[in-house]
């Protein structure tokens, strides 16, 4: 059972490839898909329980990343020391083996074992999922994200492309999403890849749980595609003062960046951005007439 | 509480817009993205029973229709006679009321009330959700798409640019994901979008399965972002024989899609098409020698 094919992260296979009326058999890759089940082992009266709490189609790497950082998201876990050892399940057969994932809670560590029940509830049968998603931004993050972290536009507009280069799966499949971390100056810090988008976060995140780097008060996070509400409420509960998407914001993703003060910037090229919050964190655009 | 207004599909706001150099304020429209709560209403042994079966984010509009294709693509219901009533619930108050819909299912109608308690299991606590998934196609398709169904090349590279003229809010908000059905001419049938690709498919098929309009044998279905597992398993289910996207297949959509014999394209350009699965349905590339 050890000795299951982990999978990686491309997969190659053969396509038709049809262009300008020539046809031609060639060789492709693609992004891995696989599910992701995310389970927690706890201690509760002494007793160990075990819990599966999500199941997520992701690509496959950093998985104990996703997991950690999925937790963090969910509210499930406040920081790196309420996690013990994080290990795929042995007790899965064959090829699912490095599907599973379980995250062993430390005991006394400060994990909110309700919570496991509201995120069962918030992510499938819910009542109020955007509701209780709201309220544990708002429980987790009592003020907005505090200090006086400011970029100047051309750092801004230099990260599409420096996030293009460290985006190696994507250059070879076109088929995923990332999101990367930079600091003001707009040195890479931290990118990572998925073939869904909150998983990229999820990843990106985990990995700075992990290694104690929460909250990242000095950086902003750039996304390749939307910024939806939950990307926004990842980057908030991070502590996180930048959020910059290459596509469109939602609705409720600036209705919330303004609520928390986060920066939210959208349709980030390499000649433009649109400032939909926070516009005092960008050097020179704080003092735009009636701005937002 | 009858007065509360009705969320649109678009929101008006203000951006700080900077462009090469000069920056400006002005207004912008943001896609709606609000959660929806799906419930469903069943009798059991005569007795009425409610349940709570999956909130998603999605932009307001084709609300019923999305709840019906969502019960529909995760097995719960297998045909339109199994839905009575589909009404938003009235006892949620104020501004949440339109995003909680409950549909009514017809008493011995063609529904599978185990589903309800796999599909939470699936889409929330699991185990082995990819695997209940892939088991939910198998069990409800157990064949090939039938029918000889064919399609031009030529026919295919007219789709995008007939999706982009169908996709107003994408047009104005760039927030958008669309799914869209032609005829075997590229004829538009139907289109419908959402902030989530997987809403928009949802819509397209619970408007199908609303009109009688299952299994949709002869059509094509175009889809605006990338190809997953789950859209293909969507298509697979509502019986439509080719799935298009502009954007890049996943590994497991490709498998999946190979093991159902749905016609499976990837990056389609007005130049430009990839078959990754099924190339028989598209004129002249059954017969490439080493083809897939």
């Amino acid at each position: 059972m050890l000795l299951s094919e982990r999978p990686g992260r491309t997969v190659s296979t053969r396509t038709v490839c049809a262009r300008n009326g020539s046809v031609q058999s060639r060789a492709d890759e693609l992004a891995t898909e696989e599910p992701l089940e995310v389970r927690v082992a706890y201690f509760e009266a002494g007793v160990e329980r075990r819990r599966s709490v999500a199941v997520t189609m992701r690509t496959p790497g950093n998985d104990f990343e996703l997991a950690a950082g999925f937790l963090y998201s969910e509210g499930v876990i406040s920081g790196p020391e309420a996690v013990g050892q994080i290990a795929y399940c042995t007790d899965v057969d064959g090829p699912q083996m490095y599907n599973v994932v379980t995250v062993h809670l430390r005991p006394g560590g400060p994990f909110d074992p309700e919570r496991l029940s509201r995120n069962v509830y918030t992510t499938s049968s819910c009542g109020v999922c955007g509701k209780a998603s709201l309220e544990l931004v708002r429980t987790v993050c009592p003020s907005r994200p505090v200090g006086d972290f400011r970029l100047r536009p051309e750092v801004l507009l230099r990260l599409p492309d420096t996030l293009v280069r460290a985006q190696p799966v994507f250059a070879r499949t076109g088929g995923l999403h990332a999101a990367a971390l930079f600091d003001g100056t707009g040195r890479l810090l931290l990118a990572r890849e998925d073939v869904g988008r909150h998983n990229a976060m999820d990843k990106l995140i985990g990995a700075l749980l992990l290694a104690g780097g929460l909250p990242a008060s000095n950086t902003v996070v750039l996304v390749s595609g939307r910024a939806s509400f939950e990307l926004v409420q990842k980057a908030v509960l991070a502590g996180i003062p930048v959020l910059a998407a290459v596509g469109a914001p939602s609705s409720l993703a600036v209705e919330l960046a303004r609520e928390f003060g986060l920066t939210l910037i959208g349709f980030l090229r390499a000649d433009r951005f649109n400032v939909y919050s926070g516009a005092e964190r960008i050097e020179g655009l704080g003092e735009v007439p009636g701005k937002i």
